[in-house]
């Protein structure tokens, strides 16, 4: 028994010699590989989950409310506060992360027989997600310089006529945002080819520069905004996506969506985050200015770096930024190498975090110099 | 906008005119139509369930353990305990509920140009899951007395050669345990017409006369048996699903999972209640005991009544099984129409729980000899 493994088993023909996608977790001591918020939560808002979930914990023999009305409700007074556009109940679906947001809105408007679209590099988990959900993938091209080619867009969405386009904004892993007029043009071309269902990506849009896209969902009953409380939240280990779009795409998702998907304890636990959104957003306001810090310093040590509007720094160049990852490696700082040739990713970190990291890289430019 | 309708979005042709599973939500003193344990989580689980989320709240700006480590290992452990099968971390793997374990052994071993086949009635989410993963579903027949017809079952998987088979056993809606041989049989028939993947549905076993199918898996890299704590462990809020299988098995479906899919506070909810099992089982103990009587009961009212091993009985024959549905739910007693013609479910509850449904059936006995 013993010697059967995966390739011995009736799996699908795709997934045959593939291996989970995940990035590798190292022991370092400085980690600055996956995005995520150096902060932990303030000890009161640590305090207040626990009694959220002391209540929830003491009807757990009951299933947790299918339709997560509560929870819903309060993720559309945050994006009605801080989007510039109202947003309801009715328009707010949530979760376990947004991977499973785009895996139901792919198992909606995607599947067998349709595709979708992302401009590359971009979140790679937009293509998995399409494969794991029978939907046809097309990878559309960006610039040199990461930004999104319009006109090549436009042309692969005319030509391909795709039924779900994604739009990643700020982009991970480059981080620079897409311009507002591009996504509208993006929408306009999808909705000429087809029309299809345009999901734009805005899981780091808190860290942006600019705003949110939110304002858009008015009048475009195709754009769906996707969000999570992974990064500006601070809170990864939760698992809570959501999304903004006009109520019918939230009715649609109900439709595919397993019955009662959101525990209780995640619900009552993202309530409580909820609750100190104000003290999060100041650990954003933090990470913002040690992530232009990041920037100014890389460029000033010599490296190239694309603009960002996320908690995450792409730069390069090296000639191998597998081996230039390793050596990084070697100095106590995990990065991220996601395979864009000659560039790697860092996430900001805390104020001493970032320092590991600039020394790290000042000493390999040093030695690469030598 | 607001004319805007499901069915003038994109969505796929199949959820067209559809609508979201889920039994109807409705406010009555007495709920018997889900399935719940009754029993709320003792109070000193609740305080560990506090003291292990105050944990994980203190690190949950990180993403969780991604392959959960700690939870399948004790997964393991309980299953070794209670199933007379020795089981080991790498032959669990866990999800939010059962319901997402299915959807992952589907869009391995299932999903387009692929079939599976269930003995109908049964858990109508597997036929669900299936639609839902592109998969195509092909009911199989069951005796009129709810039993698995093998000789009828072993003649649909010869001919339609399913990918995926399942067998629910306790069956839900109906009760009824699937005898080890029939089990047994239908695995052979399965590898000779394909091989394919058979999954054993043992959500509600802890309430069952016999013991669990778990040492089936020696020697049989296809079989999956799958879990859940909703139902013994008293925890349908925390959505908590498992599977044992051999370890291929496990390794093959990481490749479709969402990465970090199971959040830290359903992991350390979880945990928690692994360490209370003993407390937790003897609930089990209560309930099969009420679940006996309510047969006895049943029987002696004048009910037909399908044998149940699980924590529900399924009862009848009614001309009209939606009006006796109506007529119980008029006397304060929410139980499920499952949709099966002339019969009714009723989840054991707590003992006056079960004597007022008891007192409801029995008057609407009398309404209708009047």
């Amino acid at each position: 028994m013993t010697d059967v493994r995966i390739d011995d088993l009736p799996v699908r023909d795709e997934l045959r010699g593939k291996s989970p996608y995940g990035a590798p977790q190292l022991d370092v001591p400085v980690r600055l590989n996956t995005n995520e918020n150096p902060y932990p939560l303030p000890e009161p808002l640590v305090e207040r989950i626990t009694e959220r979930v002391r209540e929830a914990a003491r009807n757990l023999n009951r299933y947790p409310d299918r339709d997560a009305v509560e929870l819903r409700t309060e993720l559309a007074r945050y994006l009605t506060k801080t989007g510039k556009h109202p947003v309801a109940l009715e328009n707010v679906w949530a979760a376990n992360g947004s991977n499973e947001v785009i895996q139901q809105l792919l198992q909606t408007f995607g599947g067998p027989g349709r595709t979708a679209i992302g401009f590359e590099p971009s979140y790679s988990m937009h293509g998995l997600i399409s494969r794991g959900t029978g939907t046809g993938w097309i990878s559309g091209p960006r610039n040199d310089d990461f930004t999104v080619d319009l006109a090549a867009a436009e042309k692969a969405i005319a030509e391909h006529r795709p039924d779900v386009v994604f739009i990643t904004t700020p982009n991970n892993p480059t981080g620079n945002a897409v311009p507002r007029e591009t996504v509208l043009a993006l929408y306009e071309a999808a909705q000429a080819a087809k029309p299809s269902i345009v999901v734009v990506d805005e899981a780091y849009v808190e860290f942006s520069h600019g705003d949110s896209l939110l304002p858009l969902l008015e009048g475009r009953p195709h754009l769906v905004v996707s969000r999570t409380m992974s990064k500006a939240f601070g809170a990864a280990g939760l698992r809570l996506g959501y999304l903004a779009a006009h109520p019918a795409v939230v009715d649609a998702v109900q439709l595919v969506r397993l019955p009662y998907h959101l525990s209780a304890v995640t619900q009552a636990t993202a309530l409580a985050a909820l609750e100190h959104t104000d003290t999060l957003l100041k650990y954003v306001e933090q990470l913002k200015s040690e992530r232009d810090r990041l920037v100014t310093e890389l460029r000033a040590i010599g490296y190239e770096v694309t603009e960002s509007d996320a908690n995450f720094v792409q730069f390069g160049r090296f000639d191998d930024s597998h081996a230039a990852w390793r050596k990084i490696l070697d100095r106590g700082v995990l990065v991220r190498d996601n395979g864009v040739p000659e560039w790697l990713r860092v996430t900001a970190g805390t104020p001493a975090e970032n320092d590991a990291f600039l020394e790290a890289v000042r000493d390999m430019k040093k030695e690469h110099s030598a």
